[in-house]
């Protein structure tokens, strides 16, 4: 999956330095004595200045150890695989990391890409895909090996093109588009290492993200180039790009990059789905079956994230500079703001526990995580990360698109 | 969650005496030595007639430990921990076992009633609570120690009722129906180990079963002395039991319990829910939003379960004795039957890989597990378990309502 977490890191100040290192907690797992235990409740915070990541005990709200030299992790994501032990961290700089939670110690570590987008594990858990810019396309490697299985080139008739919003569908699938190209693209391995790629035009002007729902039915794509999101139904008989919410944007002045709403903010909340508005302080609420736009909500600023609580009772917003030391929590029936808080400067990411009682929330410039009850919105945790970015909980193992 | 699986083990031929032990595999794990490993892909297979579970690797498709002296597990279910590593068993005879996967041993056993119809962990994963026909009532366990925390008498005007259709609801709730009572009661522990509990009246003529929607927003209870079923918005501001899908059943003869399907067979596939009939040969198909019936399709037999892969795209069926050596495929779009296969004789227990790749089926009289790639339906594996039912992956401890 593409994160723009590099734009968000664009927001606000300078990057505080890495000032402290973290307190060893108890728990800690080396190569020599790695601790027995259960791992569903492991997770990894990115520490963006430093190329590190903190792993995470998450019913204990500790940090159990560190991992270091993963390279540029200014826009790093990470996905997790099916044993709840290993992540695969996608680097900005093209680094692809598989890390070990239960050693804290790197497995293996190849440059696969001169620059590169994020990636996703396949259903199956045997394949992990990375979209590159450069060189435009995409790389599939073994999940135990990091072996190449196949490359797959974004050619067009412009040359090579970047590849956003690279997803994992049901059947040992990934879907992606490209940027300069208008295209999606679907790349099946259901039969093997060597994919049939479906290629589908007419995407729209300049896909710079994407996000496939919870069931693997909708691909959605983000335009920058154009109003409205184009969307592909997964299920159909043949598989056509659809325009929907073409309204969205529809009359304002364009917008600079950086305050592109994350698409990973798509959030599933009863029948409707909440959308941070592109550049104006709303959240939009979406029809689930029609896509069509139901209501707004008014917030504090430009959302980056609108993340429903797993149930989708409540959906949690954080903003864009130079509001973004603000949380807002609305209800998802009224859309009304039941709660808003300060966790600190630089909110960058919002991780739910799977069943959603609590929320890890990283304040970068206040080089903190913090752990919220999501329902007194008491602070249960907090301990020190170096310029925390995005939190990566080991159960999302378990959900498409994650 | 309550499982009627003991009302499927009545249907169909006698049990098979435990005939063979199970071949020790690769990766058997033993409390001298533990295996230093990931347990996201752990999962049991309950041995009914003999009182034990195979833990098995999910990855490998291996069994890799068994777990003896769990007393009757003639009907038993079980919830995993958020870590998952540890698994809450629920027997027949009111027993109540946490054993450990990593070790494959016995952490704690305690027999908490005198009989018992299956138990939920709370969404923080501290509160294990158990649903009691003798007594009747509901009594909450520390997940950690299995020390009591609370006891729920299920009193009323005929003294005390059986409890069914205990299930977990977010903010450490756990929602159950009175059998001879016909009430639904939700037990919110939210503030501390002292419940405060909500009683609803007119849930209706002798709920049998439920179950809570993946969002945890609709409880749904079966009836046993009427037609249609009782819905419950948890989300609503008040709390009120309404009924559904009253022409369900209507006409009909009144049938033998054991062809009562079972709730858990509640689907959800794309905008509708699949249900298995009672005593026809159809599995209904429900808008997910008004649970109005919107189709239906013919079946092979009596269905028992109605288990969408988790993408929804498809709803695996199996059926009742004599039928339930056969397993169908439904499309969820279309209704039709697009597979057919006979696994063997006395089909009882489906379950899904998290991402529904893979899905793993109890084979009672064969005395087998199958593994079957739910897209080819190729057998990827098989392995012997003894009169094996239930089958629970560590990854049911991240949904709701599992």
């Amino acid at each position: 999956m593409t994160r723009w977490l590099a734009v968000l890191m664009m927001i606000g100040g300078a990057c505080a330095a890495f000032q402290q290192p973290m307190a060893r907690a108890t728990g800690v797992a080396d190569r020599g004595h790695p601790e027995i235990r259960g791992t569903g409740d492991l997770g990894i915070v990115v520490e963006r200045a430093s190329g590190s990541l903190v792993v995470f005990d998450a019913s204990r709200r500790i940090p159990i150890g560190r991992i270091e030299g993963l390279g540029d992790l200014s826009h790093a994501s990470a996905v997790m695989t099916p044993d709840a032990r290993y992540a695969f961290v996608f680097g900005r700089d093209g680094g692809l990391t598989k890390v070990d939670l239960l050693t804290s110690s790197i497995v293996k570590r190849i440059m696969q890409a001169g620059n590169s987008i994020g990636g996703a594990i396949s259903d199956d858990g045997t394949l992990v895909a990375v979209a590159n810019y450069e060189p435009g396309g995409v790389r599939v490697f073994d999940a135990a090996t990091l072996d190449t299985v196949a490359d797959i080139p974004a050619t067009w008739s412009g040359g090579r093109s970047k590849v956003v919003g690279l997803e994992d569908a049901p059947g040992r699938r990934f879907v992606f588009s490209l940027w300069d190209a208008g295209e999606t693209w679907v790349a099946d391995f259901s039969a093997g290492s060597n994919p049939s790629v479906t290629r589908l035009y007419g995407t729209g002007d300049r896909p710079y993200d994407a996000l496939i729902t919870p069931d693997g039915r909708y691909y959605i794509a983000g335009l920058f180039g154009e109003d409205g999101l184009t969307t592909i139904d997964m299920w159909g008989d043949t598989l056509a790009p659809r325009r929907v919410l073409q309204g969205y944007g529809n009359g304002e002045a364009k917008l600079p990059v950086y305050k592109m709403p994350h698409l990973e903010g798509w959030a599933h909340a009863g029948d409707r789905l909440a959308l941070p508005a592109v550049g104006r302080s709303e959240v939009l609420w979406i029809d689930s079956r029609t896509f069509e736009e139901v209501g707004r909500s008014k917030v504090h600023g430009q959302p980056v994230f609108a993340v429903a609580r797993p149930d989708g009772r409540h959906v949690w917003v954080n903003f864009a500079h130079p509001k973004n030391d603000t949380v807002q929590v609305l209800d998802s029936l009224s859309g009304a703001v039941i709660k808003e808080f300060k966790p600190g400067p630089a909110v960058l990411h919002m991780e739910f526990t799977p069943r959603g009682h609590e929320v890890w929330i990283s304040v970068r410039d206040a080089n903190a995580v913090h752990v919220y009850d999501t329902r007194t919105f008491e602070k249960k945790a907090e301990f020190t990360a170096a310029s925390p970015s995005g939190i990566f909980l080991t159960s999302r193992a378990y959900r498409t698109g994650f």
